[in-house]
């Protein structure tokens, strides 16, 4: 009846996504505590800086000294962001520190791009066509393509599956055409218009199309179905999800203030072992980190799990009352 | 790959639960206010009131008064909850403005009818057998079974499938043996502890054990997980679920403040009208309701699409853009 996967990946972007967001700065030092509390939870991939403008985005002007301060974990990759060959330089500076991974991101709305890079589709191609050299030139390879506002757009309206294989169809055919072996998928719903049954039937038409690329989900929990579309993407045995601790980072396109953005790390991490599939995680570590968190940022997460608390404690007490 | 049904009964339970738990009362006029709200979002069964002690249940005092206040809509079904023969009595006195159903419930955790109810497993039946019988003395059929902690329990842990059957045939057995004919049994995750295969199997051994009664959901989001599980009720074929709007109502037994308790109503329904499945809810006036709710308490609702924003504005603006 289902493919569920026996043990998940999760990428936690809660740092990167978390702390761009926020509206007042973050002291460096709180980045970094965050950054180690979640290196200790048994998570395996953490996305911890951005090198991007710092004009453009006040909130990563200390990518530097978030990188060069955190106390890295064996078994731990640490990843990060960019979007330009500026940045990739930033970020190949600390190449002890980061795994560095190339990647495109094509958008299945075009409203979305003209809107949010002021690209059309022709715009778009050119862009992961230079991104791709950027890489090349700087000896690193191109092996992941993400595929934002791949289930709907706040500009567009819904996106059909056709437009999301036919955006990736073009990501892919330039990563080809570059002698780019792409072995990694992003299906994004950036802004949370993903419902389990379009979940199901884009995983499944990926699936079909591009057979040997690893799929990762990354959910937004805007309108509250994030986690039953995790669910979905798990019985599709999708076993790689981008996530964010206590749900930070939060919604720019959502109608009204304090809507959930990336789904909260600790939901999904539940939802799995619950479920009896392994992520590796410490679910209470990870709740303490949650908590640190909310302390950081100084307002309310949307994570419901980190305000119900983890059923650990729960069977401990049963067990021993 | 599943059974999904192709339209689904709610039943409303925001009035009564949310008013309940709120620290602070509740004028008896915003209480209309809201039932007359939801009477015109298209839910067909809406639970206005708690015929309870005032003693108890301060917030419950003015229940007449609100029930006979509210304008009832045709083709709305209102409902109100008892626990003893002098709630009943209270509730007939408005037979005409009221569905009356008999209903008994039953916890599958025997350390929350202790703790809740001073209970053990002969007092249940007992009190089942009573409550069976002051029905009868006025002319009431029992045809309902709720099983309350029927996935878990703060105080007893986990709950099986086993335990789950064990407590439902205890009441199944109570009510054949005095002539009820069960119609419906509701399966409750009153804390919080359900995850989406629990569902499938919990859902799955009542259906093979007791075909013939329909099922309900009553799921709550304690921990995250409440509108995956329904997702997983969905696949099962379910076709009933209680909600509260806007997630009214939280979680007594949470480890901290703030924690949902029932599902929000219109994530429930942005589940099922996005999947193609019928509720006869128009989405943007139970947003409207939940913004009311929210008014109405002074504080913030668990719902995340409450923040989010519906999906249907967005869509009229793409057409027209």
């Amino acid at each position: 009846m289902s493919d569920l996967p026996t043990a998940v990946d999760i990428l936690e972007e809660g740092p990167r996504e978390g702390f761009q967001i926020e509206p007042g700065p973050i002291a460096t030092a709180d980045k970094i505590a965050l950054i180690d509390a979640l290196s200790a939870t048994g998570l395996k991939r953490i996305q911890v800086a951005s090198f991007v403008s710092p004009k453009l985005v006040p909130g990563w002007a200390d990518a530097e000294d978030v990188v060069a301060g955190f106390t890295p974990r064996p078994g731990v990759d640490y990843v990060a962001l960019w979007l330009n060959p500026k940045g990739l330089e930033r970020a190949l500076r600390f190449r002890g520190r980061l795994a560095i991974t190339g990647s495109i991101s094509v958008s299945a709305s075009e409203a979305f791009s003209k809107r949010n890079l002021n690209r059309d589709q022709a715009g778009q191609l050119e862009a992961m066509r230079a991104s791709i050299a950027a890489h090349r030139a700087q000896g690193v390879a191109v092996t992941r393509i993400s595929v934002m506002a791949a289930f709907g757009c706040n500009f567009q309206g819904d996106v059909t599956v056709p437009q999301a294989l036919s955006a990736l169809a073009g990501a892919m055919a330039l990563a080809e055409e570059s002698g780019s072996r792409i072995d990694r998928v992003v299906l994004a719903d950036s802004m949370g218009w993903a419902n389990p049954a379009h979940v199901e039937r884009l995983v499944g038409a990926v699936r079909e199309r591009w057979p040997e690329p690893r799929l990762t989900l990354h959910l937004h929990d805007t309108r509250g179905l994030g986690i039953a579309n995790a669910h979905a993407g798990l019985r599709m045995g999708v076993s790689a999800f981008d996530a964010a601790v206590g749900g930070l980072g939060g919604c720019p396109f959502a109608a009204h203030p304090g809507a959930p953005g990336n789904i909260a790390t600790e939901e999904l991490v539940l939802l799995c072992e619950e479920m009896g599939i392994r992520t590796g995680v410490d679910l209470e570590a990870l709740l303490e980190a949650a908590a640190l968190a909310e302390r950081i940022v100084g307002h309310r997460l949307p994570s419901a799990l980190l305000r119900g608390g983890g059923l650990a404690p729960l069977r401990q007490g049963a067990l021993a009352g």
